[in-house]
């Protein structure tokens, strides 16, 4: 069984499955709280606060015990480097560590050398597990499942750590998925893998409309466009939201460039499930941090079955 | 029932005096709890000492949930505005925020769009409701009431949080209210809320001598003058203190500039009261939060009755 | 009964086989949880990874309250003093500090002047008891004892923090002590306390090789030495390893600059305690918090005598 959680990729469809189930208890009142006392350090070398906040509240839901890590002030600024950061915290008695960290597959170097649970928070322009995860509960709990379905990812495909993965995990799933949005962030590989769509037409025709958010902090802007202007091209307008199918729905995985990637009166419309995504978000890191936990080698809490959670009354 | 606590304007007498009564039941000893799992952040926009550690002990008493939250490693980096900030807050279940910000009113972009507490750590240049009532608490304790007793405000009363509410909270429950200090920090709408008077003779007949801090890192230097002009002008020297009246106390908000504002010496003398206004406030901001949550919309927490707390064994 | 924890000095043997055994105790099973709440903040004026960590794992052992304290976003930053900070957690309950600053004896200006405990976290160039405690914990694990053992004590000596200490309390406890290393980083007062021995010597007749850190934050390269030549003529290489005496065991107070003090691969070999010191640091951590808690002035969690602690079931 394995502890970490580092890509969508390394989940079978039936994992998958699990943890949605598990996060889907958990909001239906569901507990579970480890059988030991459980240490964990949230170690984010970039800035956050929806993934951050929303472990900490599924830490604390959980019973465990978190370890306060802020990198400014650890000896990561006197050139330790994350493998000794890591191997710090488990001598020191820690079960798991959540990462967040601007290098791509950074989690390789960790693998098979400890044996602190991994919870990847994000790796460079890499994965996001947990928020594919949270995207995939909030389609699943709105249509019931994933046949069948259109989803279309629009925006800054090539620096998205979620739209490749998405897109992967929705297609094994059952779904159909296209990507919008300007030509100058797709390459050809991604061309190969999934149907490109105008814009207008992706919008009008999808299930799912899941805009992504243009990283102004990630890359220099390659475009030349100003925010009106991509606004106007390939962000969803007032007008465009008009033209989408009945019953669909918007997602965003936050932060929101208000009346950039979306209107900013749309943000909290009837068809947006941005909220509801974050809300989501909490209970799918209670679902991966008791996986990590059961899991956890030579632990106590190590189980070979992967048990249910028990109903709180 | 109002769950936010924005400024002292907005609180009746009745309700100061059952917070001030609150907050001195828990002094003796008396304890409350949420009914439900309480989760709270602390959103400080500005360096503090005093209130978050303050509020980070009330909350802790109180047994609530805090969510860590640091500005510099957040998303409002990302350019995320303090609306999408508590949004997202709420979103994963934070029921209460206290929020220190630079702007004055910032809590009128919140207010009415989230079902979150907002309690107000000081907001610009204009309110500091916690100070203002650990003021009120500590004045009370000492006098048994307000009616009656002087108050001398002295020092930088333009850029004070504190000066006007306490001037205006104190006026309403009876005391005399005058204003001292270098009339440059003064303005002529002040002029016509209170009395100015003179330094020496404030000191010697008021009941409170309130000294405000000098923000150095709010204002530029306005006056050219050197510390010690400003001490021997219009601080609390030791001859100053020999003329106060008999029964008198000093009290300032801290952090002290210690030979600015007030001598050395006397930041702990038998008058002083600035460490129990310290102590005080932890009480007053328990009291607080109880309210802010008892009140809390749509909460499991919510109460009809302003229920009082049960006193602990 | 001394509440605070300073320097070693100030520590007799029979209370150094206290915090030992207590440590020792907690590793066994022991539990131990103060009478009442307590509160505790941890100060760290200087970045830290392993000793921060260890403080909030071994705080969250024993039951105790924490109050998160970044100096970056404190008063501090408004100018105001430590003692003034001191008085200030003081005065909103907590009982127990933390400190890590960059001053020698920083706590000359505390002491006698607060009941709140101060355990040193580490002052300038000066002490760090209990990275000496733990120290000693890992050698007395390993021989039973101290009497009789040859403990060679490498690198720059001049700007640790435990080397002098360790040296002096290695003494009195009856241990033999060399100091090793490079020339320019020792002085006249430290060659009169302990002798002197050349690397190669040192290394091969000694029961532990304790590296030390070479502290380029702390001080301008003065040897004009790059890595490699440190590493040649005065680190742990493989080389050097293979004459150890049979038994003896490798410490490194950490973080290790690899390759520079020890080889890379040295840092995990067998005769490495390198992880074994940090895990035993968060025992030694909960014993002498324990003994600050137990000692407290005024608290209702003094005791007269040094009351053991339980073993857990």
């Amino acid at each position: 069984m394995e502890n970490h959680l580092l890509t969508m990729t390394e989940l079978t469809n039936h994992e998958i499955e699990i943890i949605l189930a598990d996060a889907q208890h958990f909001i239906d009142g569901g507990t579970w709280t480890p059988a030991n006392k459980t240490f964990v350090a949230n170690l984010f070398f970039e800035n956050s606060t929806r993934t951050k906040c929303s472990f900490e509240v599924a830490e604390r839901r959980l019973g465990l015990d978190i370890i306060p890590f802020e990198v400014s002030t650890s000896s990561v600024s006197k050139g330790e480097s994350l493998y000794d950061t890591v191997k710090t915290l488990e001598a020191i008695g820690v079960n798991a560590v959540v990462i967040r960290h601007q290098e791509d597959r950074y989690f390789d170097q960790l693998t098979g050398k400890t044996d602190v649970a991994i919870l990847n928070g994000g790796d460079g322009c890499g994965h996001h597990p947990t928020q594919s995860l949270l995207d995939l509960l909030t389609i699943k709990q709105e249509f019931g499942g994933f046949a069948g379905l259109k989803v279309a990812i629009i925006g800054d495909i090539r620096h998205s750590r979620v739209a490749r993965s998405n897109a992967e995990s929705l297609t094994r799933l059952g779904a159909e998925v296209v990507f919008s949005g300007p030509e100058f962030w797709f390459d050809e590989e991604m061309m190969k893998e999934c149907s490109y769509e105008n814009i207008d037409e992706a919008i009008a025709t999808a299930d799912v409309v899941m805009l992504l958010r243009i990283q102004h902090e990630r890359h220099a802007d390659q475009s030349g466009m100003t925010a009106e202007d991509y606004h106007h091209a390939y962000g969803l307008t007032l007008e465009r939201e008009k033209r989408m199918k009945k019953g669909s729905i918007i997602m965003h995985p936050a932060p929101v460039n208000r009346d950039v990637e979306i209107a900013d009166s749309l943000v909290e419309c009837e068809r947006s499930r941005i909220f509801k995504q974050m809300k989501n978000g909490v209970y799918i890191r209670m679902a991966v941090l008791k996986r990590s936990i059961e899991n956890g080698k030579g632990s106590a809490n190590y189980v070979n079955s992967n048990q249910t959670c028990t109903v709180a009354n």
